[in-house]
């Protein structure tokens, strides 16, 4: 529970201010002798990228990883791992506008409240910007993952709600998720999709999402039995993302309508191997893995920046009124997924590690 | 993240198994010269105790606390406060159901998974008795808070839905949440729930509940930017209590289907100081509290021991079925609600040290 | 670095007042379907239990533990082992003297000072007293090192000078330790300690003492490159000790006079297996083991607690004199010894389990 | 207890290799709003800079710092600083020689041993040149403890023995230090170092130093009982100083030969405050600051890096020899003096945060 780290034996630090020089990380306690080059985290950050389409925010940012240290002629050291990513578009706009006025829904306030000192450039730290950090975390955690378990690890997400509209269960096509700007696995709803964000946009207004993160291959028995359960390590990593404001496990709120013989994962055996026939659990079970796929739901906010004009304050408690101009994403949920795929591969990578330690 | 310890500042480490000698915490980075008794502490415990009334497990603990070290003469010393209860109704009875068989919903297997060891009598470390150890500091976390910050400090847990009923948020009166066996604070809804819990366990069933915990009077201010936000810890303590699938900050996943100018609260001046028109929120922006009621939600999931016959596996992977019989709470959510308040109240002394630490 | 934790996956937390009702810790971490008993525990404990010579404070205290958790039919659990001692021996004495007077060399002062309140009684939580637990502790992690580890692993220490007198290295042997009061290996010196430690006493002092901790069996490997470095967290549990004012490693201080080609111990092979022909290292290079055995040595100061009259001031910060009285070692490093063993002996199963996290 | 962090709230993480693109560190936990330039972080680094006289190593590292965030407008926002310096002079020489061999005293075994895979070119992560990132974030613990303490705080440290030469107590004066290339308080016995140096180089040896490091102005306290007390966590920084074997507190290793009556520091006032008659103690009793001077002194040993042939193995287990050729420090603990007072001052920056949070 530090202030910008996360994880215990596989442990990243944050930093970086959304326009300064650079966003970084340093990955801690990962395994020596692990393959590991720029491209093997650039893809990852590529998926996050801004301006790749005009749903997501036009700021042009190449985020080029750079490594920095603990890998050596292509292979890890299992020293940190110091990761550096250049802000070039960081534009010496003019920030009059929200120097001093704080932004309904943003952090402005709260920075302010908390330090007496904020850099209000492009949100500063509170920017979504330094999830990419987290990415790069990420793409080396599945690494570590894919080498150390026997089984096949498969960590995607996918957008499951833009605003009212729920993708259909039974179109779930996973290909299709990188096939469109919204990162759905319904091909059916893209259309509707484009024309709701396009009509949000026009009004000066945003959008919430949901984002649905599942991680197949993962062995039962990773977790902890009170404070560090897998779920509770899920939970604070999600809740942790930028705009997001719920998170749910398996069934998550609605098994409270189920009742306990619907809810409760019956077990059979199935090809030599325990088989729960249903997955409310979400694969955990008093905060230990089953073996059965990690499911858990992400709910974005709407992005708080928007054309339409707000009441608020400035620094000096004085009323006034707020527009958010600039290049921002309408829905900034959409690029929460590859933001969850990370952070659950941390999560699992942590675990794993911990499991590694004390049951192995 | 340590397995059995929570909090950075304010730190409790708990320990025990449902039917051992004991159960107990160790609370470290308590203040010192705070008045401190026994009573202080049993008063929130006896909230929380079995066998209180038809909807709670009939187990007859005391759930007496004892103080073992960190305070004298009726103060605490700034040392480690070692907290125990002793399990006083663990029955010797007959295990040889569970002892074999896993109880779907249970951590029966993931335990075995995970320690190739398990102790099977009454749930072990895994059973919902543990938290009264977390209930226990909270009351000291509680006790922390009031004595060192200007405001009053109200943390408050109230039951919002029983399986399909929620209560009428115009109904809503703090007062009656300790009136009634179900912690709802709409007296109107508890005939209706008395009918509903009492039909549920007649058919071997269960109740899942979603619970509300809000802070009033805790100052703008306490979180941090990125790992360990206020949103994010409160995740991670809510997600790690027993029976818990989701959690939601202020408006949660029905902020998905808002407009960010319906969803972003604007901001007024009120009394000469900073006051928000609405709490979609839940009193964080970008991890970091903003002043107002600090609102969560929490969805337990049915209770999983059930008389309706379940299909399993034993410990010897052959199937077989199993029915759970026993005292247990038909919907184990109700006794919930004094852990989220407990919870809360921890995650809140824990940034509110780290804060005073830091900035001021 | 948590004020009364230790550890990072083999983790305790102790707590307890010299006078209070009882002194325990929790135990972190421990692998699962590990044998062990309170009797595994209780012939560690023994070692340092008060009033078995006159060498050692006549305090009567059976020092019986217990095992509240974490243990079921005698094999671990994985879940926190809670010990407990009950303080039988704890006089409802006459504190008047020493509970409004600072002791000269005790800690009265600067609890005082920290916390503006202090158990008098006996010292408090600074007394010697609570190195039981970390006794009790270490008895763990020698089990984990022993189930884990494929050679075998001794961690035994002696004390190697008492005042000034040093004991000789030629007569080293291994077998004298546990058949002296002094816990030397050398029995040519026991009658010369009895001699100056009887006259110390008699003229109200007290002496010094260094002890030699030595562990060997343990692989090379373990370690860490930069902040937790096997020889920083041996330094940081031996100064953690009561009365500790300094720590070496290998030759230590000696090798300040040393040139370069003396000290690094040179490399040949022996038995197939890399093998240093000298060990002034003490076992580790780079903070990390070598795989030779792993040596420290600890000083103890004399015991603050002594007859003769000392200048000192009251708390409300009138000066006056002090003679303190009462049941005390004259020479308080002596039952140091199983101290550092214990400490020594966590810090490489803490080790050992963090490399098997991430290096195997 | 982290491998590459440090600190509970002033908390730095420290990454790079010797001749990898730059090494670094970012520091957390920093209060909001103090001024902080790169020129005053660079004048610490300039001073343990190497190539500045013929007694250390003549690498031309210029070791220019880079602030990359957590610093806005010239002041500290409260987010992590993010430290980087470049090795410029990382030559691309033949390190054939060094490659395969385990030069003896280093750490090159022993990171095969541990990792299975090592930077071999100038020591990679076990090069002393990683400590520049603990002298930048010394320099910044150090604006912290000014900034926030009412008393002047100074931390400063002076060589005191270089091989077998000690300087005299009685010439003592602190303006030598920066005078003279062996950071002595002594200026007679400069012209008996250099000969010595000078000899000692000339047949290829190198020589061993003793540090000692006071701080003044630190309140009484700051410390923890038990575990993370102020002494411990001081052996624990200087013990992870490259090269360090030993380290004392107070009268260290002499108290041992003293009577309690002698070494227990005897307790006056003066000029209204409590006043210790003597510092044996070395400013910390019980874990926990007195109000004197903190006082350790800390040996490094010589240089493993000589002329000297000396027999190795390679790592294929083969018998052989190793010359160690290159630009290395004959006395490696004279620039360990820098190094001391930054780590001196980050575990008092970090104590204090920590007194803060709990205490005050």
């Amino acid at each position: 529970m530090s202030s910008n780290s996360f994880g215990t034996l596989f442990k990243y630090t944050t930093w970086g201010e959304s326009h300064g020089p650079a966003i970084g990380c340093v990955v801690d306690g990962v395994p020596p002798r692990l393959p590991l080059t720029e491209a093997d985290i650039q893809h990852f950050l590529d998926r996050r990228k801004p301006g790749q389409n005009r749903f997501a925010t036009q700021r042009q940012e190449e985020d080029r990883i750079k490594i920095l240290s603990g890998v050596f002629d292509g292979r890890t050291l299992g020293t940190p791992i110091s990761l550096l990513i250049e802000n070039t578009d960081a534009r010496s706009k003019d920030y009059s506008e929200i120097k001093d006025k704080y932004r309904p829904g943003h952090a402005d306030f709260t920075y302010d409240a908390k330090y007496g000192i904020r850099d209000y450039r492009g949100g500063g730290r509170s920017s979504a910007r330094e999830t990419a950090s987290r990415v790069a975390a990420g793409a080396i955690a599945r690494k570590v993952l894919e080498s150390q378990l026997d089984t096949e690890v498969i960590i995607r997400a996918a957008v499951v709600q833009v605003g009212p509209h729920k993708i259909s269960r039974t179109n779930w096509d996973w290909e299709q998720v990188n096939n469109n700007p919204f990162f759905v696995p319904d091909k059916e709803i893209v259309s509707t999709l484009e024309e709701y964000l396009d009509a949000t946009r026009k009004k000066g207004s945003s959008a919430g999402a949901v984002v649905e993160v599942i991680a197949s291959g993962i062995p039962a028995g990773l977790g902890a039995p009170v404070s560090s359960k897998l779920d509770a390590d899920i939970a604070s990593a999600m809740m942790g993302i930028n705009a997001v404001k719920g998170v749910e496990i398996g069934a998550g709120f609605a098994c409270v309508e189920m009742g306990g013989e619907e809810n409760s994962d019956q077990i059979r055996m199935k090809d030599g191997r325990p088989h729960f026939l249903t997955n409310h659990a979400g694969g955990i079970l008093g905060g230990i893995s089953t073996g059965q796929d990690i499911v858990a739901r992400i709910a974005f906010k709407p992005t708080s920046s928007i054309l339409h004009p707000m009441k608020t304050i400035d620094n000096k408690n004085a009323e006034t009124e707020i527009v958010t101009k600039g290049r921002h994403d309408p829905c900034v949920g959409l690029r929460g997924a590859p933001v969850c795929e990370a952070m659950l591969a941390i999560v699992l990578c942590d675990h794993w590690l911990r499991h590694k330690a004390q049951c192995t």
